[in-house]
């Protein structure tokens, strides 16, 4: 190595190279490694990859950078979503009031190229891929490589994953709090085909949802036409067949039941840590402080969120970086741990919720008081989804509402409007962001 | 090695070597590796030995493998706490209400050697002392040692506690849950000197407390007429000075300062995790299944209590080992969970309630009622302490209570004994065992 870079971030996955290119161009020279080949030679080769749907908080980072437009070339929008119940029926809830509320389906790779290709463009970022770290020196801010080879720096970031290897050597034998739960559903990954004549299988702009008996399926929208499935299932007793537990889904793909077997069954942890940094010398982003369940779609996005506010705080605290980590956590850990709380709700709400008709009344309910009072009633979902309010403040906010929603959706919404308005108007206005 | 055992046991603190003892009897060939020297050929030298209080659930235990009234002869009983308050005053609270109601202070140095002295003398029981289990094959039920020897069993036993390696290494890839917590106090371990003539410095016969201004003093009798005094402090923020924080005991201990600033700070962890075997190969029992918090001075005799509810289910389960790993894990989680929660909770009531006049006035009711209606008023640490009742259910009995005490507590218990007999009296004899 001809000189020792500023920063090493372990893990190119979403968070690492989005941060490489971050503090790059604030003139920090970043060595980025990874022990997986460069995925621009290795694309779809994970077989692990739930599609991310990018919303408000993922766009904001990506604008930072840059690539926010090119990104949006390579993902298909979702509008809502679509539910498909008993009897081939199927029912579509829009994600916001207007036009502007969508989700951006993306394939997990695609947006990791986009990622590592503008990362490897900024000066002073070097990519080491193939190159596996074995072990972290933290108070020397040093790394380990496979190979034997080590790499001092200035600090050490871990963009390393859930199961992140940073983290563990970060936290050895001090007093860190740990957490880590398993879901007692995994789920399995499967493609819905283009129809022969190469027009999607089902409506494309659209997050599908196939609520089954001890199951749920998922589909994002690939730009080939084709969507992306993911079947949630319980991991100790799986359906023997898939198209038993989603009959409807089995009519469009007919090869579900072999698709199913062949796929192997992946893990949902949620994992929660303190603290995330060491000193001035090490930090963690994305999965590796916070993993959580994918059902409010929010994993990438909240990663994404964690770059931001990493660079934000390394500027304003530019001659004291253990204050500016230690700001970083501050911000940021309660949001995130919020995120998992509701991530775990969501599992609940779409395994049982989208066959509740008061639920489904309610979720409507939300969108039209949005429509009808778009300053001040804003649905949770809307908050996390198409906001940057922090997570724990959308929270809040949203308990205020559920406690009115609550006594609409039993007493009927016809003549509460009066009511809601007395009520709301005090906060009138402090809603848009 | 001559022959396979069937049994490794890694880890010869405590449960290592009792559980040695136990299934020995049953005819097992068990191997019990330690990393540590010999105990008996190292007393005295790890500075870290919170001093135990063996209750009932360990007096259980030790009689099953005959061992009690030789470690009874190694304790001094503690009839009670003695609360060291304002001005030089303390209180005395008694435990139980009779004289069999006691716990018995034991160094735990002392109890290791007398558990591995008997284990060494059970027919096929080899100890291994300084030889560390650096890796475990939880398929094949075989470990590693660190001179690369290679031990396989029929299956392996984790009593490696709380940063237990097998536990780590059972796990590893799988979906299971864990959870570490650090508690914001730490602690110190200081000597309560006899005095110049050989008397104790303080009545020995009980528990001492010192509740500090952000700290809190513990003190276990010795058989030398010694005390050892656990010193509990804010980690972040310990005193500069432990004289400042715990004035009575500087009273008693001139050298308080130099001996709280040369102990090393400990850490105080809880620890939950699930599954807590694999397969019929391997299998965990105390700290590295449940580590908690010391407040409730149950965590030996929990891990006592482990070993006798995984010896009885496999002498129910004879041929299916799997089945009785199964059914041992169900039958303690559940109790071990609570038990966590009760330490957790004791460490608020010992910091905050020994100087709360309407928390002592509740303890002293609780024994009132107890010695009022012994059958069926148990208070919940009587339950815990002096009774062999499952800890949850404990729980559930102490909740009903505590419905009745907290009226009590505050509107005078004088008339009400009326009323409890009406309450109580449904329940009258299922108390006792």
């Amino acid at each position: 190595m001809d000189s020792n870079p500023d920063a090493v971030i372990v893990g190119a996955g979403l968070a690492g190279p989005l941060l490489a290119s971050m503090i790059a161009r604030r003139g920090y020279r970043v060595d980025l490694v990874e022990g997986r080949p460069d995925p621009r030679s290795a694309r779809h080769d994970s077989g692990r990859s739930i599609n991310l749907g990018m919303s408000a908080r993922a766009i904001a980072a990506l604008r930072e950078v840059g690539l926010w437009q090119e990104a949006r070339r390579l993902s298909v929008p979702m509008r809502g979503r679509m539910v498909h119940t008993a009897g081939g029926r199927s029912s579509f809830y829009p994600y916001g009031k207007d036009p502007s509320q969508i989700l951006h389906s993306i394939r997990r790779d695609a947006l990791v190229c986009l990622l590592v290709e503008h990362a490897e463009k900024q000066p002073g970022v070097r990519l080491r891929f193939g190159t596996r770290c074995v072990a972290v020196d933290r108070d020397a801010a040093a790394v380990t490589m496979e190979d034997g080879s080590k790499l001092t720096a200035g600090f050490v970031v871990g963009a390393d994953g859930a199961s992140s290897l940073v983290r563990t050597e970060m936290q050895r034998g001090l007093p860190a709090g740990f957490s880590r739960e398993y879901l007692e559903w995994g789920y399995k990954e499967i493609t819905i085909r283009a129809r022969p004549d190469g027009t999607p299988a089902v409506p494309l702009e659209a997050l599908h949802i196939w609520p089954g008996e001890r199951g749920l399926g998922v589909a994002h929208p690939n730009v080939d036409n084709s969507l992306t499935c993911t079947l949630f299932l319980p991991r100790d007793e799986p359906p023997d067949r898939a198209s038993d537990a989603f009959p409807h889904l089995a009519e469009l793909v007919p090869d579900l039941d072999e698709q199913a077997s062949a796929a192997p069954m992946g893990h949902l942890t949620t994992v929660r840590t303190a603290p995330w940094h060491h000193r001035d010398t090490m930090v963690l982003v994305g999965d590796a402080a916070h993993a959580v369940y994918p059902f409010y779609g929010q994993g990438m996005n909240a990663s994404f969120e964690d770059c931001l506010a990493l660079d934000r705080m390394l500027a304003r605290h530019p001659r004291d970086r253990q204050a500016a980590f230690a700001a970083y956590e501050r911000s940021r850990k309660p949001h995130t741990d919020v995120l998992a709380e509701l991530s775990a709700q969501n599992f609940l709400e779409l395994r049982d919720g989208m066959r509740s008709p008061l639920r489904l009344a309610r979720k409507r309910l939300d969108l039209l008081l949005h429509k009808a009072f778009p300053g001040t009633w804003v649905p949770l979902y809307t908050l996390v989804s198409h906001t940057t309010v922090p997570y724990g403040e959308a929270l809040r906010r949203a308990r205020r509402q559920d406690r009115v929603a609550a006594a609409l959706t039993v007493t009927g919404a016809g003549a509460a409007v009066a009511g809601l308005l007395a009520v709301l108007g005090r906060r009138h206005g402090r809603t848009s962001r």
